[in-house]
């Protein structure tokens, strides 16, 4: 549906992650999945045939939001075969990850009740079983995406079969055999944020990726992979911003080129996947220009 | 007046600069004027004691816009002298230039017209002579704010007195004995932004400033000025960026700290007088990135 009227009331934003980036076609089915679902409003789609995955954002009320990702879910249950699927990204479902995320006029705690209602339907549902991570995680353990996702699917598929502790928390005990399984979550805002590099050297980004991350770059919640795009034109640092309150995709950008030409590398580009918050585009511009002072109160429609 | 409630209806942003920056009472005094008419909210208030000079930025309906100003006027005429006033920024009047500025649901030809009352009413009733600047302006030759101000006060008060080409739109033959006169105008929203040089040497500021302007550096609409601060420690270049829709801040920045470089010459830090548009912001994030597809549907708030 498109809606061109303001959006009242809770809003939640989703974004779930697809393991299909080169069959736009499938991408489109998807999108309509979620576009017929009323009371939802799709704000981007970023496809990438290099990591072979397309992430889609979109927000609505919550009940809406639920029902779009469900449908989304079953379509990609039906369109995507993992064991056809090959990228630089790691992932574990056909809808690999799905957060929520509360943008307005609603607490995480609604949004961890709502992963957890999203996660139990997609099984019931779908047939495809399910984690919960993030804030809805149901065990210490799973809190992180990294440690439910490991190697991904054909590591995990294996593991759910000898190890009773790696099983789903709805659904399984194996993975749906194309579909996987989707890890479902409650999420504060995240930048998604990728540098590429005038190198094919992945060992370079891998250096940087391992230089920049919060225990060595001291920029608190800053995770970063280094990948080399399939096309092989270059490589590239992917990042995912946690802290946005704190690190402005600029400091992380300014990081990554400082240590690229500590390499003799150059930057080629960066790329946003997804949206950003209106305060990461303040603080970058102000991290940028060393603009001290500068904040939301002197943007003159911010103040209207 | 304090608004605590959106602004509805045509909103008209006036940014007065007055030729006193030393003495906060005096400001003090200028902005409780603005404040005290409804229907006026100020946003910004930038003193610098080495300009001599502070810029208010407030906005409100196009009526009480222009009371508040007026008020302004006569406050400045009462409180300052420019025969005491010693700063390095140039001025003509007490209150030096008043521009009015189109922000919403309003068109330039109707700030035009305002701007026209405004000088009117302000000889009228401060006593204070006016010229229209900008698209107010009556005359070809006074488009340009600098070509009336020329080098101020004390060269333009013994100009007006042998030529009859520099006298006031309104008012005169001479200047007001203390409060020179004001240049009021309207024009587009306009981006002031200064950026401070890790050198005492004026030349070098002045190097720059002739180096980035519009016709050397191609940034398109682009005024610089070299300054030494009074206080001596440092020398900055301050600049108006005109094209609002073509030219980012970050690229100013970024231009000055390249032509810095060439000297030897580290950049101090920047700063905003006043403030900006909001894709000024998103522009200046987009270029300090190099995030070449970023624009403002990539905000998440402002999808809402």
């Amino acid at each position: 549906m498109s809606i061109t009227k303001p959006l009242k009331g809770p809003i939640v934003e989703c974004v779930p992650n697809f393991s299909e980036g080169r069959r736009p076609e499938v991408i489109k089915v998807i999108m309509n999945e979620i576009d017929s679902v009323p009371g939802v409003k799709i704000l981007d789609l970023h496809s990438d045939s290099d990591h072979n995955r397309s992430v889609i954002t979109f927000i609505g009320k919550p009940t809406a939001v639920v029902e779009a990702a469900i449908a989304a879910v079953r379509a990609s249950e039906r369109l995507i075969d993992l064991n056809k699927h090959e990228g630089v990204h790691p992932r574990l479902g056909a809808a690999d990850v799905i957060p929520l995320v509360p943008i307005r006029d609603i607490c995480m705690s609604d949004c961890i009740d709502l992963a957890r209602d999203l996660a139990k339907r997609i099984w019931n549902e779908t047939e495809v079983p399910t984690y919960l991570y993030g804030f809805a995680a149901l065990r210490e353990d799973r809190i992180r995406l990294e440690k439910i996702r490991l190697k991904g699917f054909e590591q995990m598929r294996e593991l759910v079969k000898k190890d009773r502790k790696k099983r789903p928390d709805f659904g399984g005990p194996g993975l749906h055999p194309t579909a996987g399984a989707s890890i479902v979550g409650a999420r504060e805002p995240l930048i998604a944020f990728n540098v590429n590099l005038r190198s094919k050297d992945l060992k370079v980004a891998e250096e940087i990726a391992e230089a920049i991350r919060e225990k060595n770059s001291g920029l608190a919640g800053l995770k970063a992979l280094g990948l080399k795009l399939s096309s092989g034109r270059c490589v590239q640092v992917s990042t995912n911003i946690t802290r946005t309150d704190l690190v402005s995709p600029y400091r992380v950008y300014e990081l990554i080129k400082g240590e690229a030409g500590k390499r003799g590398v150059s930057v080629a580009g960066s790329e946003l996947v997804g949206l950003m918050p209106l305060n990461s585009v303040v603080m970058s511009a102000r991290d940028g220009m060393m603009l001290d002072s500068f904040d939301q109160s002197r943007v003159i429609e911010l103040n209207l």
